[in-house]
């Protein structure tokens, strides 16, 4: 599980006085980036080898709405992978209270520039998988 | 069933050269507001009334993707209603070519500016609800 | 000029009831896109062809603010133009009132996709000047 | 002068590989955001008191553009404070390579809910001031 801090923007909240609804989806992608970060995966380096990862599928229940300046705990864990695709999901907690505000899953499918669905080359399939698999055990 | 259009614009676009995936909700919302205004309801004005409509649930599945200056076609529905809650679904379109992009349903509750769920008050009610049922008949 | 009109969408207003200030820049950018449209100018064909547009510099004057399901009209003139540069000006005004909302400025400049600046072709530059100089004119 | 960093996050990019040009001014907010907290000062609290704060005007200068991942800092300093605005100048920078990215500026005035411009009350305006004069001093 990757665990990652925030605090609530003026430019995220919408005229109810909370954070408007896509935007947590924004903190989401934040923790699967840095979730792959810490399995030594660079997006960046991904898109120069034209592999790209668009979301295929998103849920997301919203329980409680955070504000301007709320600080927020976003943990995420991959709940499934192969060379296809990466299931994600994620908790978001407002830290003032500890309240659970979004509970939520992904799916992120793998394609070239063009948009045709490709699998996974296995020097990054390795990376992703080993950090995958040993979280499963935990 | 309302139907609105829309050119993808530049700040919905994201680095890999589509809409970013959260912004089609923004899209689902705009016809949303449309169908709420042709059943005679101003989302301001239930607002001014302390009238909260918050997002409980989203689901999207995205099958094509958007790209600047696209122009697109939202198809919403009402597919649940009740004094706690609305429920919607929508189809977008690429038009240059027909294809389905994205398919979602979400749903609104009710509430009170403190966050507390509440029931639509009669007023508000008919109007949408005149609407709903002539549109499960047809 | 070019005009457009539009109506204030949830996902541009803040916490502060009112249009977030950064967002006025997204209309001002779709005049922009109409006013090239009108020159027979496709963003996406100048970008294809690897003609980069970013933006320099940018004035805002913000004198009423807009909130959600307000209308409002965008105004554009191209104020100077040469092969390196084009300069715009627009004012948005709230349809309801007619008050002036906001006035502003922009310069964008012509690079390539490594971010050199270049000067734009005459294919390019023909069809923008013949409306600029028009307008001039008027 | 306060200084905070960040990382580019995918929804602050554009369809050109870079940061569209006016999420650059969320960055501006979030500085003074701090800026005002390094003053004890939380624009919760003023909104809870009815005092709000909009932007008057904005200039933005764009040297060098950010892209996803970049790491930025931004520099930011009051440079004009009385008891109707705030004058802030900001100066962001990308960490890789030390570039000066955008150079700005921004007016913020003081309003009660209704848009009325008023002057900021003794209690906030010490608090400040106090901080203002000491920079300004250095």
């Amino acid at each position: 599980m990757i665990t990652i801090r925030g605090r609530v923007r003026f430019n995220e909240t919408d005229t109810m006085g909370v954070v408007y609804h896509p935007n947590y989806l924004h903190w989401f992608e934040m923790a699967r980036v840095e979730y792959l970060r810490a399995c030594g995966v660079s997006l960046n380096d991904l898109m120069d080898e034209g592999i790209l990862f668009p979301i295929a599928d998103v849920q997301m229940h919203y329980m409680n709405s955070c504000k301007f300046d709320d600080e927020y705990e976003v943990q995420v864990i991959m709940s499934a992978f192969n060379k296809a695709k990466m299931d994600f999901a994620c908790k978001i907690y407002r830290v003032r209270d500890g309240a659970l505000a979004v509970e939520g899953t992904c799916r992120n499918v793998f394609t070239d520039k063009n948009g045709r669905v490709i699998r996974l080359t296995p020097q990054w399939f390795e990376k992703i998988n080993k950090v995958y698999k040993e979280e499963k055990v935990e």
